[in-house]
């Protein structure tokens, strides 16, 4: 959003009032990463656009999304096109993906870490391209470190620069209208609702539309909870941490917000409450995947993921994420195989004092 | 279809030709209320239209829908963004949602019932929007008198009106016709299908079609009723009511006509013929959902959820319906617990009369 | 593609530049028939451009679709409309489908065998349509005959015919790479992917783009028989045939490529080679369906379902396919029994001398 606020003005003094919705397209992802369904659709857009329109191919501009080797696949697709791409991106980035990048921006390529998240750095970006929309998207970074439970220093930057306009509440809730309503948006950018959750237009409307969106998505975090934690089964593993499980797939209501991730997150959350001051792992499992969030767990998902796919080759087994958020795929007849291995992992993990009063892990 | 009918004449006088596919919009629903999914779509197009063609916001008309608790949260959405919004409805109003209407035509407002159903509402409206389409459409409430298996005088009238062109069965085929056709067009409005069924074109037409859609209608429900009948378990309750319950998961054809909603009405119909003169209930299950049916049985299955709710507060229980008739959802996990608990309270109902020689009950 | 590389110069010599865009679809199917999904769409889209755009009724030309009974009840629908219908197709005929179309082209129909791919009969067909086309897709039928697997001696000359440019690998490739597109693209024509696919643009993005999707359907089926080889279970019959089973919804990826029906497909090509000169079955199982592969196997399974329809009448069967290799349909709660009978079915079966070195069954 803070690019596309940026370019638009531009794209609209080159092109004309209309060229917005020739030019430009801002295409939501649903997976982690840049999906081959994702690419398909690009190069099928473009390459029409070219044959009947006479249009150059696009630029690709992957937010939040882009720097891992699950990416490849879609890229390489691309480069045989001569589609460029440019990724803005705070995960943790492989080198493998650079060779079909015009540029990759990414704070661990300057030591940082992803605590400086891809809402910063969109919104430093569109400041370089168009200085004047500055002013108006000044409070998208702290919207983003509150999202992304950033702890970097300049999460608290960001925030202090807009206090006299959103304490960190009103951010809260500007964070969690956007997940809800995206939820419902799905595949679509739904231009208007987001600009208005953003305060991009009406300041009345801006709060109006944010205060209803955060009760109704509470009301149905509320919902799912109340449908989930009481299936909750925790165990005390011998290196003292608290491992919950939950079958999301039989206690969570399907098809609806919130999905399995942020129900399993949300009920991590209440999990680290409950467990104060102890190392908590929460798993949430469906037929064919398990979403993991942790504690004070020196958990490493990806390195996990990878012992699995070794220890059980017929598992299917894929995934990952951050280090100590993320989620696992395999086979569905393989998954007491994968769940047992992986409890036992868990139960291998180090653990470390849990720092504050904070309950639950940053994601992103 | 009756009020666009009516007035679609009126936006092409105003707004030339080509006005009714820019200024009207007919979108079919698949909940029986105005969901969240609806409305995100209906103000994401709302809004563009706005910003990029300089309409006005649109006046939302809800049929047959939009008189309940559920439409609430939906409605609350468009309040934000000034969409007027209209209820024409049968179904039992409850006064919560008035708040958010220019208007709420609903015969229970005066001392009816939901047999003077929405199609006969619609068409009386029609009228008064645009006399002249009357002729058109006079056969409209008549249709929608049987499809609905509306018992209230009102339906004797309207069926007598028509009775020189349609006689009983007709009118069902129309009825079952666009049960079916609405089936694999799902969110498309199917203008010019419909107007054929609903014999707004050409007479051969109309009857070919129609003739065709219910002897595929009818052949799709026998192949149904292959599978299910044979794996339906009938027990008979203390208090007299054959209970009959079936897996729809895993005794029909999923993904196909008749869904499983219809697929438990055709079944509970059948046994209703089998067990002549007794009151009789049928539950279509599914992993996480049951769909009601019932003859001469004082069920209140709203009041049935409510208590659900309570009692198995993880269930993840919602939903309702008619009294007699209705659906609850779950969680797949929760499902036996569920269901025994609501067979308990169907061997705790009281019963009437069978009445005359009607199979089913009323739906819509 | 080979119809549309001949009409589209035509229609645009009438029409104009964009006459393609507005006289001419192409619609992939996902079922192996004409399904009423797609003529429920092909007859709201007709239905528009006559009211709307003032067009004819389209001529529908159903490519390798067409020629069976699971068609007439979309042909009746197109019928009703007076939408003319052609059929080019080299599955097994059933007389019942001539009544609805203007014309059957049909190798059987000439005493020739399914060998005779649809890809060939559409060059054949493109070619008289508009013989300057002939250059451009001389080698379709080659490719055809390899991704069909056609044993017909035809296809050794279509294949001969472009020995200069195409050797038997680089026609596979073609055949995979178009399968592996058509997964993702779904739905949509994807008329410049597919284009290049096919050699009908430049030459260096057709060898860039058909070795990368190679590369990656490949690795993908090599992924997906990682998950699902060590989970067959292989029977020696009586009768001396390998029967193999697979659990493709618990024992493989979902809702990637490859799709069920190939993953089984590539199951039997390798127990093919594992057991040589012996007689296999595969049998690749979901909740309600299976999917067979034979080699050197007297099957008839239209005839199987047939009496697995009589045998288990509320088991909901239907399916069918060539004779040895096709699929079967059947309720989630019958299909233990389905499974069992179908076994004893295939113990009765008549075995053959394995040919050659070939190691699946032709398909398509």
């Amino acid at each position: 959003m803070a690019i596309e606020n940026a370019i638009l003005p531009l794209i609209k003094e080159v092109g004309g009032p209309d060229a917005e919705y020739y030019n430009y397209r801002r295409a939501p992802s649903k997976a982690p990463f840049y999906e081959l369904e994702d690419v398909t659709k690009d190069l099928t857009y473009a390459l029409e656009d070219q044959t009947r329109h006479g249009q150059k191919m696009p630029l690709i501009v992957l937010m939040d999304n882009g720097s891992t080797e699950e990416d490849v696949p879609a890229m390489r697709q691309a480069q045989v096109y001569g589609m460029e791409m440019l990724v803005v991106d705070h995960h943790h980035p492989h080198k493998i993906v650079d060779q079909f990048l015009i540029a990759h921006v990414n704070p661990a390529h300057q030591g940082g870490d992803f605590g400086v998240t891809t809402g910063m750095l969109a919104t430093e970006i569109a400041r370089m391209i168009h200085p004047a929309v500055e002013e108006k998207i000044r409070h998208f970074p702290a919207v983003s470190a509150v999202g992304d439970r950033s702890e970097a220093p300049e999460a608290a930057l960001y925030i202090k620069l807009v206090e006299d306009k959103y304490g960190r509440d009103d951010l809260k809730k500007v964070a969690l209208a956007l997940d809800y309503e995206a939820f419902w948006l799905r595949f679509n950018e739904g231009r208007g609702l987001i600009n208005d959750i953003l305060c991009l237009g009406r300041l009345d409307r801006h709060r109006r539309i944010v205060d209803l969106l955060c009760e109704q998505a509470n009301a149905a975090i509320d919902e799912q909870l109340r449908a989930s934690m009481g299936n909750v089964k925790s165990t005390k593993l011998p290196n003292g941490i608290i491992m919950n499980v939950l079958d999301v797939e039989n206690f969570a209501h399907k098809f609806t917000f919130p999905p399995p991730g942020k129900t399993s997150g949300e009920v991590h959350d209440r999990l680290c409450k409950k467990f104060e001051g102890k190392p908590v792992v929460t798993i949430g499992y469906g037929p064919d995947f398990a979403v993991l969030r942790s504690r004070a767990v020196r958990m490493n998902i990806p390195q996990m993921v990878k012992e699995l796919m070794e220890e059980i080759p017929n598992g299917g087994v894929s995934g990952g994420g951050h280090l100590v958020v993320g989620s696992i795929k395999f086979v569905g007849g393989m998954r007491k195989d994968v769940l047992a291995k992986l409890a036992e992992k868990i139960a291998a993990c180090g653990v470390d004092q849990v720092a504050g009063e904070k309950g639950g892990t940053a994601m992103g």
